[in-house]
């Protein structure tokens, strides 16, 4: 099993000069299933995150009483109440990418809106799967669907309630066996030496080797999630790269803030995003 | 027909000296009947763009929903639930400017809220139609009303609802002939290369030659409706002039952030309104 | 009858240092009524105003509508929903000075809240007036209390409203009249050349001669109001000099705003309170 | 009785390099159970400097009508509801350090709010008692729980009604009899002239000889509260150093923020925080 590090040029790779000739269907249409009454903050910084990524069409669907709050903070995002089935379900529909469960509460309610999502996602859609609704997957048993590309993003706790594997077992052999047995695409397994997994080739992974715990503050996990769901849905010439470039970037940047920072809020790595983004393209119009 | 490059020099034209002897009311009351439960960033978006255009008095209709996210980001605006038909009225009477559409959702409601705006608004007052309600008005066959200066800010698929041309029919003599027929006096046609007609002048239309693929993201329209709302409140002389200023300074400071960011958010680029617009007057009390 | 110009120096005379023994509540308990669902950005520029200029406690009593927006923006304020008679007769009866009108609608409950204030406040408090509780004194003809300190802060139209003066009658002579008659302590009258009167000398008034057009946006008295409010919580030993200060910091932190800024909106002018204000005073602890 | 000035070396000593290997949940698990509908901005505040300390998991128990106001301010902290036993309980059992107090209202609530605290905190808990839960200690004879440790925060009124020690008698010597009376850890007396208790050495206390009046104003003792809670969470060597140095820290903030504003403002001080702090470390991973 080889080893690769995750290099600061995959990001020069994956972020991409624009064309002129876009409009902003052509840089993704993000669905974001996130939040609850008691995590509000959480589907805000993910929504941040994906908007801040330049995504096109960002939409939060989450308990109505986060929607004041998104508006203050993000109002280029859309709103809608995940309470309300037929809005939700055609929201589904027309999304590419989908990221679910950071900040969801464990609850009746949650449970039936994943198993709304994996019952209806579409083959050529993306799905980052986050937070709570990898536990809940765990608890509860439930199959992540086979159709769409799917993204886990666990950190170690919530990898074990999934895969069964305690912390000490996790090693890349059976993070992979795991995979191939829940039919997942893509693993980011977060820690301290955050690794990255592509079903495609089980020969090698990917480790960061950039970061560090000035990033051990709540909500970094989830404006992470956010930041994949919004380059996923720009960039899409290879998952895998697009991927890593994200977890890049976010550690990067936090990197970056450490220098002035005792702790990188997630909320500050956000406001970077496209200023820092830009730092990897030459300039697109000299 | 004769195409003209939207000008620079169209902004020192344009942003005036404000006189010493001035107040409040001599720049404009601008009413803005935008946003819903799902789209309420639009709403405050547009709004905060009025505002930071230095319109003289401003005021949100919209959903209810969307008052404290307006209050907390633009303090500066006044709000008025829409669904109150007297205070909508009295707002509608007494503004100068009215924009409606963006953000709104397709509704029986907003149909109705159309209509009253269409039966109610007089002579001497500017509406600008933006959004949904472009859509609107081609879905439901509404007419334009004739009395008041009608500004339309469709991109290309909401022209060809509005107007039955396919992108690809969509050039000059055509979009003229449409106008034509639905009495419509100015026409922003959004795109990559945003076309900008005035009825006035059939023989000739002008074309931005700024901007570029950074704006395409979620919010970029409402914006310029907003900036274009404040700029129609305040600036007189020319509307066609008028206009194109505020559709050439919107891709300019786009521009100028692009420099450093990788995407140009809306909310970003209303935050530098006031600075860029006093670079093209020279200082007023030196 | 003198007319002198309201100097620069007046800052440097009333921004006190100050005294290394004291706290909050040497600083004065400042309560704002102010704002209603329509107009509730009034109540926040006027109560951030206060807080920013150092007041050592400022409640805003207003529409419930209006708390969170506030808290967004100002945390450092308290609230009390004004239809909670308890808590409002409690309030008044705590505070130092009273600001009442920014942004009220003018209702039966607004009517009934200015005359809960005006039958309950004391000799010893200060009593602003603002906005739309000007022109209700004048539409319902109510009596200015006599007990306390008054300041009305009219533009030209209020002071017609109230005065019975129309704006080409209102001169120095003609204005302590009615002052008199009204038995008003000090006049703000807000115009292009904004003048101030104090009933304890009548032989002459102030004249602000700095400010601009820049200033003639939505919000801007608001502000200035929520400013007096706070400096009159704090410095006592002369009031016409102290409202000179904070009409004078005014709009001289507007003009610095406008060397840069084509409009200077109120939210930014109270942004810089504590940084002009500070270099008005040398170094405290040097 | 020596009295020991608090020394600014103590924040070298207590803020620590984060370990590579380590995650949020080494950071502390903060409750702040603060804020009422009166006094919203208390919580909010204190929140905020708690996630600004670096704190990894920060839970605001409130009154659901601060939840937006928090999540648009601080979308890093979570929300409970505080009249949620269920759910207050969890937390309580959860957390590792607990600040009540800061912008309660002295209500039935409250009262049983406190009870349930004091009832359920076990031992190796912290437990900060700030603001109206000291002046509600005093006045409903209440004994603080003896299994956790506490930390008081009262200004010297709050003192007062807790230890009955009028100001005038207020002396080293009486603060430790009383303290030792209450079964009280620390005790962080705040004046213009801060002293910090600890009933481990009662032969000594600590003066904090920074910080100065542009502190007097309201929030000032809430972002305190909240700064001290985020110390003891993620700092354990030695908890009157920790207190010592969060003290010190707040007062050092505003102190040189003082050089170029008139008054501090607690959210701007909390913004400082985690900037501040890293110039206490040498760069971590050089």
């Amino acid at each position: 099993m080889d080893k690769k590090v995750i290099e600061k040029k995959s990001l020069s790779k994956v972020i991409q000069r624009r064309l002129k000739e876009s409009n902003k269907t052509n840089y993704g249409r993000i669905l974001l299933i996130c939040g609850s009454r008691s995590f509000g903050g959480a589907a805000i910084m993910a929504t941040k995150a994906a908007v801040y990524s330049g995504a096109g069409l960002v939409t939060l669907a989450s308990d109505s009483a986060n929607r004041t709050a998104l508006l203050s903070t993000v109002p280029e995002a859309m709103f809608i109440d995940y309470s309300n089935k037929e809005k939700l379900l055609s929201a589904i529909e027309k999304s590419n990418v989908i990221l679910i469960g950071s900040g969801l509460e464990d609850s009746d309610f949650s449970l039936a809106l994943l198993k709304n999502v994996f019952n209806n996602i579409q083959q050529k859609q993306i799905l980052i799967i986050d937070g709570t609704a990898l536990s809940m997957i765990g608890k509860y048993h439930l199959s992540i669907p086979k159709n769409p590309t799917t993204v886990l993003t666990p950190h170690q706790g919530e990898w074990q309630r999934i895969s069964g594997l305690s912390i000490s077992e996790q090693n890349p052999a059976q993070n992979y066996k795991k995979m191939s047995a829940l039919q997942n695409d893509f693993l980011v397994l977060k820690s301290s030496a955050t690794e990255i997994y592509s079903i495609t080739n089980t020969k090698e992974y990917g480790q960061l080797n950039i970061g560090g715990p000035y990033q051990a503050t709540g909500g970094m996990g989830d404006t992470l999630a956010g930041l994949i769901s919004g380059f996923m849905g720009q960039f899409h010439d290879n998952n895998l790269l697009t991927i890593q470039a994200a977890v890049y970037l976010h550690s990067y940047i936090a990197n970056l803030l450490s220098q002035n920072n005792y702790v990188t809020l997630p909320t500050k790595i956000a406001d970077q995003i496209p200023l820092i983004m830009k730092t990897f393209i030459q300039n697109e119009f000299d």
